[in-house]
């Protein structure tokens, strides 16, 4: 096997709602891109440019998020943002909300996020349909590069026993997000029972080692990775409420 | 920011218990190992190496075990060798054990595997100490080889809520598994207070694009990662009790 590339893709310019994300795209990776890359984007980009932004000053908390925050010391505004996003709370303490989003994330804060966003009275939602953002991107950048590669939409995500957030896919499109080896063998002939691997995750985090927090790299590609093709989605990668052991 | 590359180390051969497990890597990597490389191990060559090996012949299922496996279709010894490995049980359920082991990891079946071992009897347990085993290696490296660098053993874990398996860092020597960013201000000012980025688990994600589950790559070497310097462990990458919401 040969190895892989991180490679981060620098000095994208600060995206705002309405911006035709895909021209941006285009213009910062076109020179580096190649057939057989895997894209890897942020969705913070794709919420900006799809007008995913809230306006504090715009929100009337309810009751339950007056009560919430009061006891915390959170905003108020911001606790009604997230109750908005949800749709199942997992769990609610320490001034923390774990829910389940509307795409079916369980996540902090349902992927609310005041961080990176221009405006101290701003917040950021996670798209409506990253997978749907993914393909938007994957599709547009065939038609301007005549380039056909997978694109995996990334955030950070804090994980159930674990201290400090990874980056996980919440979007896909272009390829299986799943390296699925149930059925086939180890060197040693024992089947693989519990081997479905969640790559599209892996190379979100590989992704992020690239990008870190602070340096404005909200892109990065993956090259030399043998991806699943496929016409896989984030989706993939939730667990099936019917096998999900955590509900 | 430069790019990272990610680089298997292939033609590893078969580990025995009692193996030299350093001069076998001083050997895979000597050629190409350079300082600022991170070495990814998959913890199962160092298990070898510890002789963590069970022969189920040799294990007398309890009632629990044998009650439970026949319930599943289980195998009795191979459920007694996980309530064996573990200190609580947190769910038990579908045949699946999700414990927290004796490390304070909470994984499925406690870290028992039966995947890539020789010998169809016989499963893998968890190094009893991976961070140990983590500062062994380094240490030999370093004499071996004159190149200091940091060392991240690396398991397969499922996580709640999400399906499939990404692999994360077990132990680690001779970095800071943690980028912590609470303090630092984004672009746009804002204080990033939830920022704590488990890097040692996205190097061993990362790290498991090039290792594949067929392949018999257990190392890979992460080259350009800018770690800290720091004397942290894997332990570091637990989620405190106190803060924890899931137990």
């Amino acid at each position: 096997m040969k190895g892989i590339e991180l490679i981060p893709v620098e000095g994208f310019p600060e995206v705002r709602p309405g911006d035709g994300l895909a021209e941006m795209v285009a213009d910062a990776v076109g020179d580096v891109l190649r057939s057989g890359d895997v894209l890897v984007v942020t969705h913070k980009v794709m919420s900006k440019a799809e007008g995913r932004l809230v306006d504090l000053r715009s929100v009337e908390p309810s009751a339950l998020a007056k009560e919430y925050a009061s006891r915390w010391g959170k905003d108020p505004r911001q606790i009604e943002v997230v109750l908005r996003e949800s749709r199942r709370i997992v769990r609610m303490d320490r001034g923390v909300v774990i829910s389940e989003t509307r795409h079916g994330f369980v996540c902090a804060n349902a992927g609310v996020d005041a961080s990176n966003v221009p405006g101290g009275d701003t917040v950021c939602l996670l798209p409506v349909d990253p997978d749907g953002s993914a393909a938007k991107l994957r599709e547009a950048l065939k038609k301007q590069l005549d380039i056909e590669v997978p694109v995996v939409v990334s955030d950070s995500f804090g994980r159930a026993w674990r201290f400090g957030i990874t980056d996980i896919a919440i979007g896909v499109a272009g390829m299986d997000p799943l390296a699925d080896y149930r059925g086939q063998n180890d060197p040693h002939g024992y089947p693989m029972e519990a081997s479905v691997l969640a790559v599209a995750d892996e190379l979100a985090a590989a992704a992020e080692l690239v990008m870190g927090k602070t340096d404005g790299v909200p892109i990065a590609i993956v090259r030399g990775y043998a991806y699943g093709r496929g016409a896989g989605s984030g989706r993939d990668l939730l667990m099936p409420p019917e096998r999900d052991m955590f509900r």
